[in-house]
């Protein structure tokens, strides 16, 4: 089941909890103050609360959140509750550091296929994964796969995202600047090295 | 000077604003309504209005925003209206990627220079940087620069981050899965490529 009506913006949010959420565990913590993991993730306690109003009842005043359910809760709700195959399409420096990252475990996402169109790379093994003609996609509906990593030149980012969408694929993280145009079917989300590092200067000391 | 007290979830959506004026700029428009630019960014209208409220007033009702004033003012406001050098620690894979990274110049930001500890790496030049000794990190504050970029190992990320600290710097985008600890004077941006990847499931059709 589908928790309908969630906005965007929490849903993106969601995952930045699970992952504070994973550090508190880590240190041993079984409960926590909202206002402990707004500090922790950088948002306002009373968003956190309205975040989770979506979805239920949570935590008690002077008691906080019990961190395994809320865990639980949240994965089942982005639908992380089952471990889920990605499909990487671009093995260059970006794909190869995708094919090295170590955090999707966590989410329980997991890269199993990489797909290139040099030759030389194809019928390769990076980090486990082998390199496999991006001529073969087509395949993809095969394999079930749903969720793709796009890490390919700008220039070809759309007609690549058409392909994957072609192939079933309904949900892209996008590396290119190239803003995708894409069917209301399937959602697309940016990863813009750029932007993020453009909202440090604000928090420059001013002299 | 500094506008104070805007909450880290509006700084950090003032980028996303200016992407997306920049896309329209390119099509030729001069004015957007916040209906327009909340479906371009993919957040609610009330949000976008609240947002900007406090920087003080922006379009009319019924007119919309001038894009290009509002472009200088979010610039202005995340004080991205003067050029800024970034130091890129780290070339290895994802310190390539970000060399090689096309959209920086649209913010007036510049990888200016890159270090690494690997002797084979230092002295060769990536995309007209020349990869420094990690070691001359200490002439940082010679060069006046302010943010860098992490792009190591996860083991090294708090050490590292230590010397870039000293070196000087204030603000941080962090590609490790590393929790930094740092002083309250220092701002850290997460880069988690598969916390981004794990919003996606939610949208994934349910069969």
């Amino acid at each position: 089941m589908r928790y309908a009506r969630i906005p965007d913006e929490t849903v993106r949010r969601l995952p930045i909890y699970l992952r504070s959420l994973s550090y508190w565990t880590d240190l041993g913590r079984e409960r926590i103050s909202s206002k402990d993991l707004a500090e922790s993730v950088g948002v306002n306690p009373w968003q956190i609360r309205k975040d989770f109003s979506y979805f239920g009842q949570f935590g008690a005043p002077g008691v906080g959140y019990d961190i395994a359910s809320l865990t639980k809760h949240i994965k089942k709700i982005l639908r992380l509750d089952n471990d889920k195959e990605v499909a990487l399409v671009g093995v260059g420096n970006l794909g190869n550091a995708v094919l090295a990252y170590s955090g999707f475990d966590r989410y329980g996402l997991k890269i199993a296929m990489a797909y290139d169109m040099n030759p030389k790379k194809i019928g390769k093994t990076v980090e486990g994964v082998t390199v496999e003609d991006f001529a073969d996609l087509s395949k993809l509906p095969l394999r079930k796969v749903k969720l793709a990593i796009l890490a390919v030149p700008t220039g070809i980012a759309q007609e690549v995202a058409d392909r994957l969408i072609a192939a079933g694929i309904k949900g892209i993280l996008n590396f290119s600047a190239c803003h995708l145009v894409v069917p209301k079917s399937v959602k697309v989300t940016h990863i813009d090295i750029a932007m993020d590092l453009a909202s440090l200067p604000y928090y420059l000391p001013t002299r």
